[in-house]
């Protein structure tokens, strides 16, 4: 393919992407086809020879299509957006295009600074504390899951909680990891990861809004320490995945401060909220937390990947994972004058991805960003009253944000019924979870195309299914 | 920005991207900007009200594109290739307009099925030991790095030497790690995240040609069960960093059987010349792998992010990683008939990475991918006999497929000199390392759009700088 042929099939290309972003409402929003049916309609060996396009695209259309799972949907409301915008994928087109590597200032400078440039805005837009800054001992940085990020909080705290012995030594134990219940199963992940173990992470009980327990957390620590072990890291989380509930950071800041554990937050969701004034109450107490995390690539309008995570203290992060061969080496991350991103970070490569992030920002503009939250919150809103008001019907958790949690009130059968009857139907897509020893249905209302009608439809879908179980 | 304006500046940017490839080798290829310059030009506030997409276009012309350097630059021959392809971005490109997840089958079954497909037409590709496949026990998956490979493969080695308490109990320390003095600084970075600590870590010597030697290896692993120690992983190298040395798995592999340490291979670079017959020499051996992994994203055409990994048996790797909380659960994962990749993974979010392999390989076909790293081994190769030629040059290592290392006769000091003054004049970058106590510049040749005549001029611009030292 050449510079011509590129052009051409690049028009065509974007023709496409635009013409199924249009038409996406109609299809069908959870795949419908079953283990195999993709693979057996590809070739079983690769081509020797080159292939003209058209095949390709064509075989897009046949074999691929039909396998997706539509998240761009404006009737997808299952586990958490992944909202993209036309301006996302721009952004995206012109990383790949120009296909640098921003493993090292050098590698790339505006690569690197206009990553810490754009992270610093989302200080601003966010209302974020000024110790994320870059221009003190903190900063921002783009990994691309929350995962990654709670990964790199928790080496950065064992890094401090062993004075670095951790990274050298390797573990001797004692090293203990607390987290509610309800929070997202990276944290233990990361635990197991890190090589802390998940016998050494406690589960913190929630109260009734499923929100963690800042009394139940103080006795867990208490324990670990007269146990002679190290409380090293707290993961709150600002909207758990199962509920949106919010961990009461302004109770749960001050304990970590006099435990000397390290406060992370994970708002991976729910951090886009925080656009709005009037939502930035669920970042309150923030002020106390050593590192945060929330995804642009979530709720942000901005594709996969792209994870916001921003440290007090980027030493100890810094301490935890660089490590510089001869071959890196270069006189500019020599002058201490720049930032490597390679040392944020489990990997070494890394692309340019604040570009896209900078393209929606520009083209949305903080307000827009704002209006669509709202109109999502609101919808949400809406939803939960028709949700009290039915007969079927219950709330399974305080509505929160743009997340409703909901159960059949004939028990955890029938609500699994009307989960399988209205994914079948094509016409949404929603996931479940448990809430309290009960299965509840999540409506998480966040694509970018999401319109009163489409909630509207999915709410006449969920009652039929509801009376017909 | 709404479909009809997306489709016009898709194809403005569309058309911006070729032109730039088309250019890019007039560009200075190492960045001349300054610490603070890109940024000393960003507005210090964020947006309130959304721009006009010509504003963003314009300084990505006037204040992005100075601060980069230019990797798809014919003339960049630094670090490793990060080559890329028309094909590639045109799969990137329609991996971000789908915006699908692909954490689950289930919520994107192509994307999953598809990937394992073209993972195992890379077994077929570069002549990969059977048990690669995913018909088997083993398989393959993209993940984003080599850095991250290595290290969810230590993991599941971990998880194997503690029949899986390292994920519970946490370390309790015992375990060691080999690699030679030439390995990645991933695999050290891999060690330190997962707590086994650098000091469980051991360097294995290597031979005059850089590559690891056996017999250094049986000796530390005799030592460290003698001292009641737990070896639990070899990571040897196909083609290092520094001087793309081989390390010999015709030998490392039954050590490696005999004492029950995981073998993993990391060929992160050299691996994609093995789809050229008289290549695979390179992969003597890898039948004794437990794992392996190269970069499309290096050497293949293939935009970054695209590591391939290759598992001979996945249970270990499942069993180190997978949590299963309630709102992941769906009947396709219980039904066991699918593979759900973050269970092979650090992250779980993915995006559509097999689209752009898929693209490339369908738009070269093999043969088209092997005539480009034969090209770019003669060109290594013809580069190699003008040094050897040379009055002020001499090879630091023995050349090795498309990497040739030399250095100035005069001395360390005389070879930095020629690297700065090269990369100062913006007409090829090149990068450095230390080779057996000596100073040693890296002369990589792997991008797309590498001819002879760029390494003509490359080595006359080098010829005159080591004159004039």
């Amino acid at each position: 393919m050449n510079a011509e042929e590129f052009r051409r099939r690049g028009h065509e290309l974007i023709d496409w992407i635009a013409a199924y972003l249009d038409g996406v409402e109609q299809r069908p929003v959870l795949s419908q086809t079953q283990p195999g049916d993709v693979r057996s309609r590809l070739p079983h060996a690769p081509p020797d020879m080159p292939e003209p396009f058209d095949a390709i695209l064509r075989d897009v259309d046949e074999i691929i299509m039909p396998g997706i799972t539509h998240w761009q949907s404006p009737n997808f409301f299952a586990f958490f957006p992944s909202n993209n915008s036309y301006p996302s994928i721009l952004g995206d087109l012109l990383s790949s295009g120009l296909g640098v590597q921003g493993m090292l200032w050098a590698t790339s400078p505006a690569c690197t600074e206009l990553e810490t440039h754009v992270m610093d805005w989302l200080v601003d837009m966010l209302a974020l504390p000024d110790a994320f800054r870059s221009i003190g001992a903190g900063g921002g940085v783009i990994e691309d899951t929350a995962s990654t990020a709670t990964l790199v909080a928790l080496l950065a705290a064992r890094e401090r909680a062993t004075s670095g012995r951790s990274n050298h030594g390797g573990l001797t134990g004692g090293v203990t990891v607390y987290a509610s219940s309800q929070a997202h199963s990276s944290v233990e992940k990361a635990v197991r990861i890190s090589g802390i173990g998940s016998d050494n992470l406690r589960l913190v009980d929630v109260d009734a809004s499923f929100a963690m327990r800042p009394d139940h957390l103080v006795s867990l620590i208490a324990a670990d320490r007269t146990a002679g072990r190290t409380p090293a890291f707290v993961c709150a989380t600002v909207g758990t995945t199962s509920s949106m509930a919010i961990d009461p950071l302004p109770a749960i800041g001050p304990i970590c401060r006099d435990a000397g554990a390290w406060l992370h937050v994970d708002a991976a969701m729910a951090g886009t909220a925080a656009l709005c004034p009037e939502f930035r109450s669920i970042h309150e107490g923030l002020e106390y937390a050593d590192s945060y995390v929330f995804n642009p690539h979530k709720w942000m309008l901005t594709n996969f990947d792209c994870s916001a995570f921003f440290v007090r203290d980027r030493s100890a992060l810094i301490s935890a994972l660089s490590i510089v061969p001869e071959y890196l080496r270069n006189p500019a991350s020599e002058s201490g004058a720049v930032i490597d991103y390679r040392d944020w970070q489990i990997q070494l490569g890394r692309r340019f991805r604040a570009l896209k992030l900078w393209f929606v920002i520009r083209t949305y503009g903080v307000s827009g960003m704002q209006e669509m939250v709202r109109r999502h919150v609101a919808l949400a809103k809406e939803f939960a009253s028709w949700v009290d008001a039915d007969e079927n019907f219950e709330m399974a958790a305080p509505p929160s944000l743009n997340l409703v949690c909901f159960r059949h009130k004939a028990g955890d059968e029938a609500t699994m019924a009307v989960l399988e009857r209205v994914n079948a139907s094509g016409k949404l897509y929603i996931t479940h979870t448990r809430l309290g020893e009960r299965t509840a249905l999540r409506m998480c209302i966040g694509q970018r195309s999401t319109e009163r009608r489409h909630v509207e439809a999915a709410w006449a879908e969920l009652k039929a299914a509801a009376r017909e179980v």
